[in-house]
């Protein structure tokens, strides 16, 4: 390994302080990891546009601006690649959708503002499923994307190329969004960390219903920490977001502590009974969690009722499609894959009746959901129900000897906990005797953000899965 | 006036310095109130549950906590009426509907709990229109709630009983709810002070669909500090609440300024040519106007630009309609009034399409209404269209010339600002030259609750219009 790529694999918050220290210079700091992305991103299809002169630009004026003594942002210096569903000013971005094959949008939306103000590196895009609509990176723009533990498995989505390209050290930094498990399934597939926030941290601007909290944006990151320092990017309130959470974002870039000592940690290997799960992760898992008596904690098997929790789900997601895709679906159906019309048309068969009672089910299911985190801290589960499959499968459909309905039913071990309202990170919890990631699913109460991170950060420390790189 | 009037014509500020002084005793206090109950009541029917020996008991145990050298809540020893929408644990709470004439509730609701937590003696319920439905409060258990100002005129509604009991005098304390403005039209109507706080500002538990920000409870006083006090209390996150907003709500009770030096305030007369509004109203507002500028703000005249206000209002309201009504209205429509058949149905014909285009509406409404308060601070406008009617009638049916579809036609003043998500305030703004009060609504961006309690404060101190004191 060159000293390049080793520059490549080390965590964002030492990339941050090496920049800050002037060991490493934006541009060096660049220019290693474009020399990897031209290495490694042609066989895994991670990052799908690539804006080298302006990077190289903007790290230019990164230097000069340190170098000129001026006040430096918490990310100054770092290379950032983009979700491509994320708005990028003067960059192409595609949603993974032929439709926008050559859409370059006027201005950069607020997640990716929020980046670059705070000194990242703008160097391109991150592949998605077309319209991130599924757990499956691939999409008739770019094609599939690749897991970098293994050539020819899924990265997972639909944050997928953020997820490959971290665990590649083609960037240490990409930022998602996750509505059923798209920051969390692609970060188990690929090893690394990722952020389902509190709906309102990570406030989303522009969005079409600015009420809507099953949809959010997120970081992901090769350690705990690196996702709590973007974190402390992306969150914190804007005027234009009525959801936003008022914190200051400060706080979640403060360290993390090795130790949870007293804390009442539940795990349930199946959510409660609700979902099939490969046994290969059931069985890496349990092995994995003894680490956390060590740390002091308690784990006791339990899991809150999740009644409602696919109602709530299948019900609002199907109504954001038929908002989303119903008329493009009747105008140019061609352009839109099956799996996205057949969400569309769900949703059109929704009365307002409907809605009410799965807002009313969201209710109740939220109130059970605090009741059980006044007895626990943490609830702990497997991220996926499945292992990374071959990339020409476009979606399992049988898990454990039960059938799987659609190409959402799989994601369940994500997708209910998106229904709680819940936090929740994946981290690395282990590796199959095969050698392939599983992800251990961190979940804290409503706006706990803070406490999912910390746990998530002593389970890493401890168990150090996250360090165990791919071969490339 | 006897002593005991007196103080019960006396802001609750003032009253709650008195009993921590030990000039006053709560059971003192009560008793004055009790007295003003028994003589002033009967004709204003503003109080249709009073529970005497249980206030006195909870006062002689405030009084002897007091003695004991307990620490003493921001509220205490103050009598407190609550709206009888508002679920009273052991007093019963009807929601002005025959069906619940004999509902006694188990447990206080969160905010009830919360002002009786804060020191405060519970002595009653205040009348409503059924199910709070409308902004005239009259109902088949307890008939008619008359104006203070006036026998036989509307006391407006729907916290019509907490209005006419404050300017009364009956209680220093009494909130409300508001979802088309029902804690700002009878305090217009009324002469006292109410706020429709930002939606999550004062968190409603239990609440059916957790999520919905149209229906928000919120604090009535005679006083804009009392208003403010009264929020300081009511306010704060409660973890069973998800959109709850996090501030301390502590700020609320500090002192409040009484000069506006520099504030940019704009004026509209009509909502931007929206609403139909009786002229008596604006000659008495355009008159009273004139103190901005001696208190250092600058008005113009201006409007954000409202469009989509009433689809997302009558969208939104018909759907949470449908959602606590339609059943009802099929098993047992003779219980139920006509308007809320009405409004039932409306909701039970919309889609889920009609829903997601009535979201979108609603935040490009909330975008445009932000960009506008980049420009001016606060926003000024009529709160009611029309002046306290007599109480026979329903609802107004023409205004200036105008004539009123239905029973929320005439209230537009306040339901397109409850469709903005913003923080709106009534004050008293002046009388007419019958005699008959007239509100100001003071409203601000969203979660600038605390803004325009000040400018609310400092208008109130400078044309004391609140002190002009109903006849009684």
């Amino acid at each position: 390994m060159s000293a390049d790529d080793d520059l490549c694999t080390r965590p964002a918050t030492e990339l941050a302080a090496l920049v800050r220290a002037r060991e490493v210079s934006a541009r060096e700091l660049l220019e290693a990891h474009l020399a990897r992305i031209e290495r490694l991103n042609p066989s895994l299809n991670a990052v799908v546009t690539l804006d080298a002169e302006g990077a190289r630009a903007a790290a230019d004026a990164a230097d000069a601006a340190q170098a000129a003594g001026e006040p430096l942002g918490r990310l100054h210096g770092l290379p950032v690649a983009h979700k491509d569903t994320h708005a990028t000013g003067g960059m192409r971005t595609t949603w993974g959708s032929p439709l926008h094959r050559d859409t370059v949008p006027a201005r950069d939306e607020l997640a990716v503002a929020r980046l670059v103000g705070a000194g990242a590196i703008r160097v391109g895009k991150t592949n998605v499923p077309e319209f991130a609509a599924g757990s499956h990176t691939f999409n008739p723009v770019f094609g599939v994307t690749h897991n970098p533990y293994r050539h020819g498995l899924s990265a997972g989505g639909s944050s997928g190329g953020a997820a490959a390209a971290l665990a590649a050290g083609l960037v240490p930094l990409a930022e998602g969004s996750d509505m059923g498990g798209s920051l969390r399934n692609p970060a188990a597939f690929c090893n690394v960390a990722g952020l389902r926030p509190t709906p309102g941290r990570v406030p989303t601007w522009p969005a079409p219903m600015a009420w809507s909290t099953l949809s959010v944006q997120g970081p992901m990151g090769r350690t705990v920490a690196d996702v709590a320092l973007q974190l402390s990017v992306l969150a914190g309130p804007d005027p234009r977001v009525p959801i936003a959470l008022d914190d200051d974002p400060a706080g979640f870039a403060a360290p993390l502590p090795d130790r949870l000592d007293g804390l009442r940690v539940a795990w349930t290997p199946d959510l409660g009974g609700r979902v099939a799960v490969d046994p290969a992760i059931t069985a890496t898992l349990t092995a994995s969690l003894g680490v956390f008596g060590e740390l002091g904690a308690v784990v006791e098997e339990a899991c809150p009722d999740l009644s409602g929790a696919d109602e709530v789900f299948g019900t609002l997601r199907a109504w954001l499609f038929d908002a989303t895709f119903s008329e493009l679906a009747r105008r140019q159906p061609e352009q839109l894959k099956e799996s996205i019309r057949w969400n569309a048309a769900l949703g059109a068969r929704l009365t307002g009746s409907d809605l009410a009672r799965a807002e009313r089910l969201h209710t109740t299911l939220f109130e059970r959901v605090v009741a059980f985190f006044e007895r626990y801290d943490v609830l702990l589960a497997p991220t996926t129900q499945v292992l990374p499959f071959p990339v020409e499968v476009e979606y399992p459909t049988e898990i454990a000897g039960v059938h799987q309905d659609n190409y959402l039913e799989w994601m369940r071990s994500c997708t209910v906990v998106s229904a709680t309202g819940c936090p929740a990170l994946s981290v690395p919890g282990g590796f199959t005797p095969d050698g392939l990631p599983v992800g251990l699913q961190v979940i804290g109460p409503a706006r706990a953000d803070r406490r999912v991170l910390e746990v998530g950060h002593a389970f890493e420390q401890a168990t150090r899965f996250g360090e165990r790189r791919p071969a490339l």
